[in-house]
C-alpha cells in the first residue's frame, strides 16, 4: 500500500546507469538556478522603501540611492562569482571554496551559513509567491499559511524526490514568462512615463515610528534590498549538474542571470519611486505597479500568476543547493552519512526532506510573513559570499596561474565589498532577526563538529588491528556461546527452540519464571518425563512479571562469563496466520525480545515457529 | 520515567500472597455491588414518564401501575438471584451457571449479554451523574462529554487498576450518604403530602409525536423503567470477593439491597406522580423532585451531589463485574489469555482497560445522552437474568438436593418473569436502539467461538507427540544451520559477528550488497586479503537499495535447504553510547531485522558491538 503510494507520487526507482544523464543544458539550467536571484525583484525593492517608510516619508528619496548601490554591489558579486565556478569545477560553492583554501572552521561556517540561507530562501520565497496570489486574490488572505504549506511539502518536495531533470522540465516554461512579463510592463511604464501620462496611483495610509537615526535607517533599507542579491551563488554551486563543457557553461549562465536581475531589478524600483508607491498590507508593491500600470487587466493577473510561479521555483533553487552541499558534508562527515546517499530516484532524498521540514519550521515560526523572514535573510548568504571571495583570493595567490594577479584583484573588491555588506547588514538587523542566525550559525558548527568526531572515534573503534587485517590471517576467537532459552511451557515451540539451541552450542539452559507454585511444579515434572540433557533453571516471580527475573538471570550470566563468551537469548516465537490473531497471545516474546535488543550486550535470537492453522 | 509515573498513579506492585487478603465484609460489598441498582433511582422512574408523556398526558396515569409492576418484579429477581448466589460460591453469575448446566452457545449468550450490559451500565451511569451535577450547576452542561470522559478515565479506570480494596473504602462514604439522603428526602416529601402542603412545582413545556399505540407506549415505558433493575445480578457475581461464609453474606447482602432499592423507588416514584412533575431538558426529574421538596438549600445540592457520587459508584460497579468475567471467559479460551492475568496490583489490568475503551465509545457514540443510551441497556441484563434463572431450574433438577421443587419453582417463576421482559424490551425497544444489541450479542458470540477455536487449534499444534514427551526420550533432531552474516564492510563489528557465526555454525556465508562497481573491488580485495575461510557472495544493487538482495539471496537458501535445516541470518549492529547517535547512522539492521523477524521462518539473530566513545 505504502510502497503503490510511493510510486505514484514519486516514479519507479530508477538505474544507478542513469545518472551521467542527468545533466542541464545553459537555457533550462538558467531556469533552474536563477530564478532565486530574478524573483527577488517581487520583494527586494519593496523591502527598501517598507524600512524607509517605517520612518516617515522624508527618507524616500534615498530609496533611488540605495538602488543604485545595490546594482552596482551585484555587478561586483556577479563577476566574483563567475571566477568561483572557474575554480571548483566539483560544485559545492562557498563551502568546497573554503575547504580546499580556508581551513575546516571557516568551511564549516560557510556551510552553516549556506544552511541557514538556503532553507530561509524556501520559507521567503514561498511566503512571497503567496503574496503574490493573495494580493490578486484578496479571498486567499486566510488561507496564506495553509498555501504555502501545500506549496512547500504538496508541489516542491514531491517533484523534488521525483528528480531534478524532471522538475527542470517543469519549471522552464514560468522562468521565461515571468521574465518577458516584467520587461513588457517595465517597458509599458517607461513608456507612459516618458510621454508623461500618470497611471491611478492607489492611496496608502501609513503608521510612522521612530526607528533609530536616520543613516541607521537608510543602512537597514540597503541590508533589507541585500535580500534581491541571494540566490547569485546558485550557478557556482550547481558546476557539475550543466552540460559539458560545465565550466564554461556556468560562466556564462551566471552573466546572462546577472544582467537580466539588473534590468528587473533597475526598472521597478525606478517605478515605484517615479510613481511614489507606499507599501500596503495584503499587497505587494510589484501587484500596486503592476495594477496601475497594466490596469486590472488579464496583463495584471498574468504578471501576479507569474511571479508567484517565479518564487515558488525560487524555492525550488535550494532544493538543486542544499541536498548537494548536505552530501559533501555527508561524505566528510559533518553530517549522517544518509544524506550522501542517493535514493530510488538519484536525488539525495534524505537532504530534500530535511530542507521541507525546516523550511516548514520557519514558515510555521514566522506566521507565513515575508517581512519577518526577510529580517533574518541575506546576513547568511553575505557570510558565504565573503567567504567564497576570501577563499577565492587565496586559491588564485597559491596557484600563480595566467593573469592571477588580475583574477585575485577582482575577488579582493569581492570579498572586501561583501564583507562590508555584512557587517551593515549584521548591525542594522541585529534586534530585528539577525541575532537569531547569529545563535543558530556557531550551533550549526558545533553540531557538524560533534557529529565529525563521532564518525571519528567510531571508525577508529572499527578499525581491524593491523596484524589481523593487513597481516592476511584471519584468528578466530576463543570462547563460548552460552545460550539461555526462557521458556513459558513444554510444547513443540520450545522443542523447536531447543533443537536450534543445541545446534548452535554445548552450553544451554532454560528459564522458567512462574508465579504459581502449582505451575512451577508442572513444569518440573514435565521436563523431567521429557530427559532432555538441558539444565532447567525455575525462578519463582511473586510480583507476575516475566521480564524482571529473565532479566535478573542474563545480568547474572555476564557477570560470571569469560573474555570471549558470548551470551544469546533465544526467544521462542511463534508465527500465526493472520494478523489478528497476535493479538490473542501475550506480548512476552516481543517484550523479551526489545528490552534485550536495546539495552544488553547479548545476542538476541529470534527462532520462529509457524502455525498452519 | 513511565514507570516512575505508572507508581505513583497505581501504586507499587502487590505480592501475590497479599490477593488472599483482598476480601469485603457485607457493609463494604453492600456499597460496592450495590451502588448500581440503588442509583438507578436516579433515572428510573424518570425514564417511565418520559416515555408516556412522549405520547402526550393521557397516559400520565398509567406510571403509577407501571411502578408498582416493576418493584414486583424487583422482588421476584431479587429472591431468584439470591438462589444463584448459593448455588455458584465461585461467582461468574448467569455465565458459570449457564456454562455448568445450559451449554456453551447459552453461557456465551449470556456472556455477550452481561458484556454488554457492564459497558452500557458504565456509560449510562456516567452520563446520568453528569446529568445530576449539570442540573444543579447549569454552568457545566456545555462540558458533558469531557466531564464523563474525565470521570471514566481520570477517576475509575485509575481507581480500578489500584485495586478493589482500596476502590471500596473510598466508594462507602458516597452509596451511604446517598442512600440516608434520599429516604430523608422522601420522609420530608410524605410529610408534605400528609399535611396537604404543596411544594412549587417547575413549569414545564412539552412537545408531543404519536409514537405508537397506548400499550406499545405503556410496554416501552415499562421496559424503560426496568433499566432500574440493572445491577442486582451483580452480588451473585461477586461472591467469592466476600469474606466467608460467602454464600451465606452474599444473600443477605442481596436482600438488604432490595429492600433499599424497593424503599427508594416506590417513594421517589410515588413523589414525582403526586405532584405531577414533567420532563424537562438538562434538569433531571429527582433533581425538580429535591429542589421543590427541599427548595434550593444546601440539603438540594447534598442529594444532587451525592447523586452523582453514587451514579459514578455505579459505574464502578462494573469494575468489579467485568473484569472477572473477562478472566474467566480468558481461562476457558474464549477472550485473551492476558485477560486471565492479574496485575502488578492483582487485579485484572486488561479487562479494566478494554471496559474503559469500550464505554468510552458508547459515550462519544451516543454524545453523552443518557436516554438515547437508556434505549439499548436493560435488554442484555434481561437476558442474562433469564439465563441465569433457566440454568439454577436445570441445577435444582440435577442436584435433588433439600426442598429443590420449591427451590426450582422460584427460579422457574424468575425464568419466566424474565423472560416475558425481554419479549417486552426486544419489541418495544427495538427500533429505539435494542437492534444494535441484537446485532452486537451474536457478533460477540462469534468473535468468542473464533478465538476458542483458535486457541483449540493452537493447542493441538504445539502439544508434542506422544512418543517424544511421554515416551521420556529427546531427539535431537538433524539438520544444519546455515548462517548468513549481511556485511557493509570490513571492519571490527565485522569480525565480531563472523566471530559469532563461525562458533554456532561451520556454514557461514558473507554477503555484501554494493550500489557501486569500485566499492565492490574494494570490497573483495580487503576480503581475500583478510584470509577467512568464509565465502563472500557479492551483489550489484542498481537501485541502491539493500534490503531486495538480502531477501532474494535469503529466499534462494529458503528453495535449497533441507528438512530440519535452519537458516540463520546474523544482523551486525553497533551499540552506540549515546541515544542521538543512532541518528547518525542509517537503519539498514533494523530494517533488516524487522523484516525477517515478520516475514520469514528463519532466525533472526541480532549480534552487538558496543562502541566506547
Amino acid at each position: 500500500m505504502f510502497r503503490t503510494l510511493k510510486r505514484i507520487l514519486i516514479g519507479a526507482p530508477l538505474h544507478s546507469e542513469y545518472l551521467v544523464r542527468e545533466k542541464l543544458p545553459k537555457w533550462k539550467a538558467l531556469a533552474i538556478f536563477s530564478s532565486d536571484a530574478l524573483s527577488s525583484v517581487a520583494y527586494g525593492p519593496e523591502q527598501i522603501i517598507i524600512v524607509l517608510m517605517a520612518a516617515g516619508t522624508f527618507l524616500y528619496g534615498y530609496a533611488g540611492p540605495i538602488a543604485l548601490a545595490i546594482l552596482a554591489l551585484l555587478a561586483v558579486v556577479a563577476i566574483s562569482y563567475a571566477q568561483v565556478a572557474r575554480a571548483n569545477p566539483g560544485g559545492g560553492g562557498s563551502y568546497s571554496v573554503a575547504r580546499n583554501n580556508l581551513g575546516e572552521t571557516v568551511a564549516l561556517l560557510a556551510a552553516a551559513s549556506l544552511f541557514i540561507d538556503y532553507t530561509l530562501t524556501v520559507a521567503v520565497s514561498i511566503s512571497s509567491g503567496t503574496d503574490a496570489i493573495v494580493s490578486a486574490f484578496p479571498l486567499l488572505i486566510p488561507y496564506h499559511i495553509a498555501i504555502d504549506l501545500g506549496v512547500l511539502f504538496g508541489v516542491l518536495m514531491l517533484i523534488n524526490l521525483r528528480g531534478v531533470r524532471e522538475s527542470s522540465t517543469v519549471f522552464v516554461f514560468p522562468t521565461y514568462s515571468f521574465i518577458i512579463g516584467i520587461i513588457i510592463m517595465i517597458g509599458i511604464g517607461l513608456y507612459l512615463v516618458f510621454t508623461g501620462r500618470q497611471p491611478a496611483i492607489p492611496a496608502a495610509s501609513l503608521q510612522f515610528a521612530w526607528s533609530g537615526p536616520a543613516l541607521f535607517v537608510i543602512l537597514r533599507a540597503f541590508a533589507s534590498g541585500c535580500s534581491s542579491m541571494t540566490g547569485v551563488e546558485a550557478i557556482s554551486n550547481g558546476v557539475p549538474m550543466f552540460k559539458p563543457p560545465e565550466v564554461s557553461n556556468a560562466r556564462k549562465t551566471t552573466f546572462i542571470m546577472a544582467l537580466v536581475l539588473g534590468v528587473m531589478f533597475g526598472g521597478i524600483a525606478f517605478l515605484i519611486l517615479h510613481y511614489h508607491f507606499l507599501p500596503q498590507p495584503n499587497q505587494t508593491m510589484l501587484s500596486q505597479l503592476a495594477g496601475s500600470v497594466l490596469g486590472h487587466s488579464w496583463g495584471y493577473y498574468y504578471i501576479q500568476i507569474t511571479t508567484m510561479l517565479i518564487l515558488y521555483l525560487a524555492a525550488n533553487t535550494s532544493y538543486n543547493g542544499l541536498p548537494p552541499l548536505l552530501s559533501l558534508l555527508a561524505r566528510d562527515g559533518y553530517m549522517p552519512r544518509y544524506l550522501a546517499a542517493r535514493g530510488d530516484r538519484l536525488v539525495f532524498s534524505s537532504g530534500i526532506v530535511l530542507l521541507s521540514v525546516v523550511s516548514a519550521v520557519f514558515i510555521i515560526a514566522f506566521q507565513g510573513s515575508t517581512d519577518h523572514l526577510i529580517a533574518l535573510y541575506a546576513l547568511g548568504v553575505f557570510i558565504s559570499f565573503t567567504i567564497a571571495q576570501t577563499g577565492m583570493v587565496i586559491h588564485w595567490r597559491r596557484e600563480k596561474g595566467t593573469g592571477w594577479h588580475f583574477r585575485a584583484l577582482i575577488n579582493t573588491i569581492g570579498a572586501v565589498t561583501t564583507a562590508v555588506v555584512v557587517v551593515i547588514i549584521a548591525i542594522t538587523k541585529f534586534i530585528y532577526g539577525a541575532w537569531l542566525v547569529a545563535i543558530l550559525i556557531p550551533l550549526l558548527i558545533a553540531t557538524f563538529k560533534t557529529i565529525h568526531q563521532h564518525y571519528l572515534n567510531m571508525r577508529e573503534q572499527l578499525r581491524l588491528p593491523r596484524e589481523s587485517y593487513g597481516g592476511g590471517s584471519w584468528k578466530q576467537a576463543p570462547g563460548r556461546n552460552l545460550v539461555l532459552v526462557p521458556i513459558a511451557g513444554v510444547n513443540r515451540v520450545v522443542e523447536n527452540t531447543l533443537t536450534y539451541a543445541k545446534m548452535i552450542s554445548p552450553h544451554v539452559t532454560a528459564l522458567y519464571v512462574g508465579a504459581e507454585e502449582a505451575g512451577i511444579q508442572e513444569i518440573r515434572e514435565k521436563w523431567q518425563r521429557w530427559k532432555t540433557d538441558i539444565e532447567l533453571i525455575v525462578r519463582y516471580s511473586p510480583y507476575r512479571t516475566i521480564l524482571e527475573p529473565v532479566v535478573d538471570y542474563v545480568d547474572q550470566m555476564r557477570r560470571e562469563r569469560q573474555p570471549g563468551d558470548f551470551i544469546t537469548v533465544l526467544i521462542p516465537e511463534f508465527e500465526t496466520r493472520k494478523w489478528w490473531h497476535r493479538l490473542l497471545h501475550n506480548q512476552t516474546g516481543w517484550f523479551l525480545r526489545t528490552y534485550f535488543i536495546f539495552h544488553q550486550d547479548v545476542v538476541v535470537s529470534v527462532v520462529p515457529f509457524r502455525l498452519q492453522k
